[in-house]
């Protein structure tokens, strides 16, 4: 079921501070800051040869990586998205093992305008996994 | 100076348990375990189209990832191992921007028989980062 990573997502504290340590200090090749008000974050990508790397800050009142910084001022991993083909027969697969779908358990089109869900971290060993359709 | 995302390593208290997981409910392509006693980890590789996840699991009374078990008892994302062309190169850059190399500052070889160092998370957002030499 599950295919290419497409992103590892990485919450930090200062959007500005990462992005420096990522393109001056690892040479990483980084983009613009992209502020998405409808997911309540700001990102920033780092683009690898392979994959990428998606930086999070949080953006709004309501931003669902607050806690996580409340938790991890320093930042911290906060996911990773697996790309899969069929978003519902992901959905399905995970409802068949009784893996928690977040949120009121729908799916949603995420920040690349795609349809996502997200899997409790409890049910995937401490691990928030997202599934993203291709 | 970062190249290819090498792997994402992440711990769990049961390897058994955690394979079934990826290749069972996940669909993913699992190997079999691996025990490396010179570094303290039973690693299983979860194979993707563009990188791979690493399973580890404590081996030995020893294991550098018992704390981490011990603070995150479901497991969870341990690091990111990011390729280099030059391991000393990486290592004069991070000790350049004051980044801490972990243990005693040397390269090691890593648990790919590669040379390896990893830089404290508190340096990187909270992310323990694994520079891998290719």
């Amino acid at each position: 079921m599950i295919g290419r990573l497409n992103h590892i997502a990485i919450a930090v504290p200062s959007l500005e501070i990462a992005t420096r340590f990522y393109r001056d200090v690892l040479g990483g090749d980084v983009s613009l800051p992209l502020p998405q008000p409808d997911h309540g974050v700001t990102t920033v990508f780092v683009s690898l040869p392979n994959t990428k790397i998606e930086l999070l800050e949080p953006l709004g009142a309501t931003s669902p990586i607050t806690a996580f910084l409340t938790k991890n001022p320093r930042g911290g991993i906060h996911h990773l998205c697996l790309e899969v083909q069929d978003i519902h027969q992901a959905k399905d697969q995970a409802e068949r093992h009784s893996l928690r779908v977040l949120g009121d358990g729908t799916i949603k089109i995420g920040a690349h305008n795609k349809p996502v869900l997200f899997i409790h971290p409890s049910d995937c060993f401490g691990t928030l996994i997202e599934f993203e359709e291709q």
